[in-house]
């Protein structure tokens, strides 16, 4: 039920008696303005300064009906309020010539805020702002570590607490509303504001949709009622691990036995070099030519049968760019599908040492010859899974096929190539059993990307950027309907001094048991940091994870399905089942598996005992039984191995869970 | 004559025939608008987070004669234009309750503009952005630097290219006019833009002057007719150099004593620790009661005179802050001449680890009472200098006497404090004998200020806080009226790992003897880092530069009193006598010192050779009397002790320049 309601100089709109939007003539609601940007951009990271010419507050206000007139003389704004599948839509139209829009939401000064797309520092984004731009997150993310200072002074790669894959101007409020604005133009939101949040965009949303819940559950299942949700997750991800190696045929076959003679439930051998290797200086890199390497990985077809007669699915690696001259970029070049710069040559991309074109997924033709490529080259050898990299570069001075600005689509590319790949496996009709990982995501990533991963981490303890930082991640992508994420085992990015250790490596596998997919990683420089294959504790410690892992089968089939079904996250806030407790909204480095398992990764190095909240519940402790009652800290022993785990005594999964204590006893 | 062209959209206004203004109403010339600030202070360092909520171009416009109304429907300023003196004057008046305004001056794309008060990090301030506000430079002053990075990590103290001591809304134009705007608010000059330079501040300034002169002379000539001059400096300052020695009666006769013994030309003590000593872990700081400490100054009256016998200055200490629960403290307290909190008690001022209360300057009775205490403590014991330090830390949130909002004072507070002193040697009758140094500033430091001196650099070699950045900051307050500054010779701030070396010293000691005046510091760590007085090799060097120093008096003396008497700066930027050599607007580490000698200091460590420009003249290099042709660069040799100089041959100097070269021959 929509209310607008005017007084002399105020007006208020109610939705099913909340209020939406505040606007007195002194502090309006809306603004409309001019701005030009520059925008310097340096392999995936970007600088902006907008100057803003003009920004007019929109003080005067004429209702009819449920349309409102927003207008400061001839500079206007027109919303149209209506109601439809019980959520408030707003359609706006504003006055021409104007590229700058603000709106003021109403908010309480005690609401919280989650979402916006991936956030790696933090979960709850009140009073704070948030840029969204889909770009390199950066490494360190933190303007007050040396990693950062490093990163900024020789790559512009430093990163701050916003920077993300995954921005989207969707989020959830304590207020128990979602909303979503339609547009991808660069925005920002601002939540430091005490009565509201102003949320800034380059053009004027074209529609805002809202809608309100009696639950966090119920929230997540309209929002991906209205974005869509991705299939179940193939069955092999419940199996055990995937291990992420590479190296050619006999090599990455040479490490599965040496899993397999160590017991380690391999059910994915992930070798993201089938198309070969480019080195360097940031590390060894793979050759942008989407073609099997044949020289690398022979025969690869019969092997990959080979592995599935093991039930060992093999895994590889794709991305929207084309190495230059090599034979797909020329193909794509010679047939028009690559895009183009403003004196019409193709655009060629810097990566680090190596140029690329990028495919025009605006241009329908190659959007078409794509997803063929990967049905060809990819799904027709037997592959059951890739990481869909590289969504966030965009060059916003590129002319694309479709006519739009470039900079208007950057933020919409992540969800195009989602699209690219999701086509492919549909029209192969294997949704549910192929699927493919992607860190950079946009609205609709929902639907489109069968899963995310979080990109590359340092590979260290750095809050912003290490280990820790891919818990909110998961949990700011799980709130918005992002059902399925996880992490490369042991982080990827070793740059600046930050080199794997073995401590490092194992609790992130043991914390990756607990979420949608455990997949290791060699990382960027493969050679000079700790790998699985060179400890035998290690091997040990991987046999035991991986077989816990393959015993809460039940268990995790049931969440993917919850996933795929109704849009849950697989790992939530705790606050999702236990909204009553307010302690529980701020916590983002602890998070549920599910409802009845409770995380709390170590995710400090040296740390062996570890202090936990519990919330009102009766709580056991996996490792040893123990019990607990809830709404209180407890402190608990985490050697490697046994990190904090608990699950709910009244879960139906409780005696499996029981099993588990009797087998795994710490 | 002032000429204002209007057509339909459009409005220009000219001053003697140069375009001041050009408005459209697609691209206003003014703006106003509202905007809420949050400033975070810490020691000196400023955070601002300035929100705007409306910026509104001005587009309408009407003109009656010399008067015209800028609108935007309710909201207006309206402008009269006015000739006085031969400059332009605009009286601005905007519509109550807006506290953002924002002008732009017409400019054209190849033009430079400099001054904006001091300025360390370019001289040439185009295609840049200055927030103009006092405070702590900050240390490194270089986000790419190390030393900057710690100094944020531990202090919030980095700072960076724009943040100064000496802020001021005021510079000059390669169009060849000066303007001032007549406001102490925060500021923000952004000269980033092709065709106008936008001028905002967070209020509507009173007045905006304006003059164009034929020459650079004539331009800071007129300058300081408008702002006022300083007297001349001592004499004592032309007679060799000032040691800054501190430890106690006894301990600064005997460093005294060792230089005069070395033949070092010492024609001033300076012992900054007259009221006693404070240990923190900054550094060694000073006792904040500016009272004689007796214990450490015994009988200095008459000790002062033994001095004056030997012709060597005593000079000293003071700021406009006092140690808390100490005796000048308490008076003042009592007299109620401290600023207050807005809970009406004292505020006090945290300087790290000790904390202080304010002299209120507003208040005409503190004001008195502050300069009575200069006349009595310091004048009366025959002290001929002192540094009046710390004009820049007027806290925003204090309340003070003359009830205005203390965040409209801060940028006001250096040149009250300018002003305190001033008058308290003028009383005294010793203008022209007695002088002061401030590192802070503010418009009217040109008149109140008998001298600056360039604050606190990093013990380095770091292009932004280390020896060089005292040369823009020369050339940019110069160039604006302020004729005499220095710097401590070897430097001040040992933090993050910094600390001076012999080189340095003695690197920034040949400098010196180039600039107004010579004046040593053991700086904030004295026991860590190298003193003259440990080196008979520094020793030698020192009687070598003070010899020549007091050689060059008649030269030196005659660049005083045109500073004195026409504002010109002792150290001139090479374009102010060589305005046709394009060439010369870019440079700003070397400087002419007066019209006939040019500069270009040795500032990077194990440099023994250094190619330098030389305009168009001819030049003879000072330590050996080889003669070049300028227009070019050449290379020349600069051991220490012989940093590149070159005199005019056709100075009226040249016989002076002559006997030197002579003297002192390479």
């Amino acid at each position: 039920m929509i209310n607008i309601l005017t007084q002399k100089d105020e007006l208020t709109v109610l939705y099913n008696n909340q209020i939406i939007i505040k606007h007195q003539t002194k502090h309006p609601a809306f603004y409309l303005g001019y701005g030009t940007e520059k925008i310097d951009s340096y392999r995936g990271n970007y600088k902006f300064d907008d100057y803003i010419e003009q920004r007019i507050g929109l003080s005067s206000f004429n209702v009819i009906d449920h349309s409102i007139t927003f207008s400061n003389h001839s500079v206007t704004l027109i919303i149209d309020f209506e109601e439809l599948d019980n959520r408030l839509i707003l359609k706006l139209k504003s006055s021409i010539d104007l590229n700058r829009f603000w709106m003021r939401l109403y908010a309480t000064p005690e609401e919280k805020v989650y979402g916006c797309g991936e956030q790696a520092s933090y979960f709850n984004l009140r009073y704070r702002n948030y840029p969204l731009w889909t770009s390199e997150p950066g490494v360190g993310r933190d303007k007050q570590s040396l990693t950062t200072f490093y990163a900024d002074l020789k790559d512009k790669a430093g990163g701050d607490y916003y920077t993300t894959y995954y921005p989207e101007p969707t989020f959830i409020s304590t207020r128990k509303y979602w909303v979503h604005f339609d547009s991808y133009a660069y925005a920002n939101f601002n939540f430091k504001h005490q009565d509201f949040h102003e949320l800034f965009f380059w053009e004027t949303p074209k529609k805002i949709v809202l809608s309100f819940e009696d639950s966090y559950l119920d929230l997540v299942e309209d929002l991906t009622n209205y974005t869509g949700r991705p299939p179940i997750l193939p069955e092999f991800v419940l199996d055990g691990m995937t291990l992420g190696v590479q190296g050619g045929l006999n090599q990455v076959l040479t490490y599965l036995k040496q899993a397999q003679d160590a017991n380690i439930k391999v059910s994915g051998l992930w070798c993201q070099d089938w198309a070969g290797h480019n080195y360097t200086s940031f590390g060894k890199r793979l050759y942008w030519n989407w073609v099997l390497n044949e020289n690398v990985y022979p025969n690869l077809k019969e092997e990959i049968k080979k592995l599935d007669q093991q039930n060992v699915a093999f895994l590889t690696y794709i991305c929207p760019f084309l190495l230059e001259n090599e034979t797909l970029y020329n193909e794509a070049k010679d047939q028009g599908y690559l895009a183009l710069t403003k004196e019409n040559s193709v655009y060629k991309e810097d990566f680090g040492e190596f140029y690329c074109g990028i495919v025009d997924l605006t241009n329908p033709d190659a959007f078409k010859w794509y997803k063929q490529i990967i049905k060809t080259n990819i799904i027709d050898l037997g592959i059951k899974g890739w990481m869909a990299d590289f969504g966030e570069y965009l060059p916003v001075d590129c002319v694309l096929h479709n006519g739009i600005d470039a900079k208007l689509m950057h933020n919409q590319w992540p969800v195009l190539w989602a699209k690219c790949n999701y086509e492919a496996v549909e029209e192969s009709g294997k949704l549910g059993e192929i699927f493919y990982f992607m860190r950079a995501g946009a609205h609709g990533s929902q639907h489109y990307a069968t899963s995310l991963w979080a990109g590359d981490q340092s590979v260290n303890w750095e809050t912003h950027d290490g280990i820790a930082s891919v818990i909110p991640s998961a949990l700011s992508t799980g709130i918005i309907g992002n059902p399925f994420t996880h992490s490369d085992i042991g982080g990827f990015t070793s740059l600046h001094g930050n080199i794997r250790t073995k401590e490092l490596f194992e609790r992130w596998l043991e914390m990756n048991v607990f979420t949608s997919y455990m997949r290791s990683h060699e990382g960027n420089r493969p050679s000079s940091n700790f790998q699985f294959y060179q400890s035998e504790d290690t091997l040990k410690l991987m046999e035991r994870m991986t077989s816990v892992r393959v015993d809460l089968k039940p268990y995790i089939q049931d969440l993917i399905k919850q996933g795929s079904t109704f849009g849950y996250p697989v790992q939530r806030p705790l606050f999702m089942h236990y909204e009553d407790d307010l302690i529980t909204y701020d916590l983002q480095y602890e998070y549920l598996f599910g409802s009845d398992m409770l995380i709390k990764p170590v995710v400090e190095q040296g740390l062996f005992v570890l202090d936990i909240y519990l919330p009102q519940d009766d709580w056991v402790h996996l490792w040893t039984g123990n019990k607990y009652s809830g709404k209180q800290i407890i402190t608990i022993d985490c050697p490697i191995g046994y990190p904090p785990v608990f699950y709910r005594k009244k879960s139906k999964y409780s005696k499996l869970f029981e099993q588990i204590t009797n087998k795994y006893h710490q």
